[in-house]
């Protein structure tokens, strides 16, 4: 069994195979939790990129237009942070159809059982309120998952400790159907995971979502950003600036961990706001000019891009037509080694 | 909602959509249960006759190689029975990856839930002996139904009564997806129902299946012909000749019910059976006669066919290639209503 690495460097030439469901523009939480791996291994490892704009489907029936823009949306927010399409293959999943097709033969290699089993897809099911009323294609989109990264050959995925059995689901598929073929035509993948901990939401409580409304857009505006800041809990029982304020549990503490450039600065102000004599005002400044600074180029960038659309689908459509030879190269393979080559 | 209709001529504009799982040769209950009514509707219709190499995998886990052997066969058998590929598009399934494509998608519009009330499903599921083990692309397969007949859009499906819920399966999808778009982009169908109630295995207990090993083969040696026949059960009751015999419940009149070719000398045969005076001997030779001028042309086209694959595989490939020009734009009809064409 592969066991989880945190090591990209000791496997220099696994291939990555990375993406999001396309569910509306990102937010800080996939900056700090994939965006910063994906600029990371772009110099080393030219991962794909995947918008998984078919998965998205199964959360937006009844508003499945959302889709399209959310597609739109994401790709932006790529180009915005610094992905750069010379370097990561982003490609569109409905774009390569071998991903869909790939993901039929494969459904016949899981029972119903296992993939109620998924703790995975336990807990988004639970999130959702569902259970068996749940469209087949979202239960099944472990399925789906393991043929996205199978398909492009991915043996590196980036990943939340969360996802894990989303890896060892598709490594199961993987050894199930090289046992039953007889030959290693698929490859099993290791999670690369994510070293930063959840990026929670700014009321500190769940984890960053836009399903939560507790996000804060990577375009989002200066004001946008300025009150949520403000609105973020501190420490209830630092009732003034002289008595001493708690770090654990703080939510700007939290934020300015993951963002602040100046690790040695946040360490002098936690000690300080411990002490007392800090005032709560102090540290959401200097949060506040931290996100400022990192968002307003982000935001600049993806309004100078938003500008010219064709271009950026232009770029999908690349990375597409790149993914699609891979992934085509591999449903020869799968097929041929299941006898369904006729010729 | 659409009612199953016994008139195919009332729709003459109807496009005919129907196939077999490719799980082995076909035999007798093949022959009355489907192929006639393809051979009368090709003249009229020019169905389209899919081969299901693709759900046959569900069937074949650990013996997936037969597949292969087995849609070279059952096209065999359409060939050697008289299905014309000038008039009828004969395709496999697999080599048509839009159907896979529209399962897909389709997924997101049924629940889990729904799939297992299917009483077509549940009744396999039980045959099976199964449950929740069962493979995710056995459950889904009435969406894969749904897929193959709307890609191919096909309104008139021809099915035994078993079948119908699997065409009401598939409307509730065309309608869903229909609502769900705004647009009548997928076109409901109507069951053809055929006339003849199935035909019974040589036992005379479940119906005529290889699975329950009391089928004959549309390729069956004449041999084989004479002793399946021969272990017919007539009436246990019919201890001599002089003895009346049941017609009810004798196997061998259901079988002389279905082929032999001279309806009236059947009545005659029954009448003294029941009097009185006929011997199992003589009803015996009688079907055996008539099975044995019906299966020998089969047969021995068959053979004849069976030394060029090549040519068998060169027509499956048209048929292919001809079916997928109607899948594709299908699919890109579908992704485009759904907004998922980005170019």
């Amino acid at each position: 069994m592969s066991q989880p690495s945190t090591h990209p460097t000791s496997s220099a030439s696994s291939i990555v195979v990375t993406g999001d469901r396309t569910t509306g523009p990102l937010h800080l939480g996939h900056y700090v939790g994939s965006l910063q791996t994906r600029l990371r291994l772009q110099e080393t490892h030219q991962p794909f990129i995947l918008l998984a704009d078919t998965q998205a489907l199964a959360d937006h029936q009844g508003d499945y237009r959302a889709v399209r823009q959310s597609v739109i949306d994401v790709a932006l927010d790529y180009l915005a942070v610094g992905i750069d399409p010379k370097k990561s293959t982003i490609l569109i999943q409905s774009m390569v159809p071998e991903l869909a097709e790939l993901s039929f033969y494969l459904m016949n290699l899981v029972s119903i059982a296992r993939l109620e089993r998924n703790p995975t897809v336990k807990s988004e099911l639970k999130a959702k309120g569902q259970d068996r009323n749940v469209a087949a294609g979202f239960l099944s989109y472990p399925v789906s998952q393991a043929a996205d990264i199978t398909a492009l050959r991915g043996t590196l995925i980036p990943v939340g400790a969360d996802q894990l059995p989303m890896i060892e689901q598709t490594n199961e598929i993987v050894r199930r159907f090289n046992r039953m073929v007889g030959e290693d035509i698929l490859s099993e993948c290791s999670a690369l995971l994510s070293d930063t901990s959840r990026l929670p939401g700014i009321d500190g409580k769940k984890k960053m979502s836009r399903a939560a409304g507790n996000h804060i857009a990577l375009s989002a505006s200066a004001d946008k950003i300025h009150q949520a800041v403000n609105n973020m809990y501190t420490d209830a029982q630092h009732l003034t600036i002289a008595s001493p304020g708690q770090v654990a549990g703080n939510v700007v503490f939290r934020f300015l961990d993951a963002f602040d450039v100046d690790p040695l600065h946040v360490a002098q102000l936690k000690a300080q706001y411990q002490h007392g004599g800090l005032a709560d005002q102090v540290i959401k400044t200097r949060l506040d000019e931290q996100l400022q600074a990192l968002i307003a180029p982000i935001r600049e960038r993806r309004a100078q891009l938003a500008k010219d659309p064709d271009a950026v689908l232009s770029l999908l459509l690349c990375g597409s037509a790149k993914a699609r030879q891979t992934a085509a190269l591999t449903l020869h393979k799968v097929k041929t080694a299941m006898g369904m080559y006729y010729f």
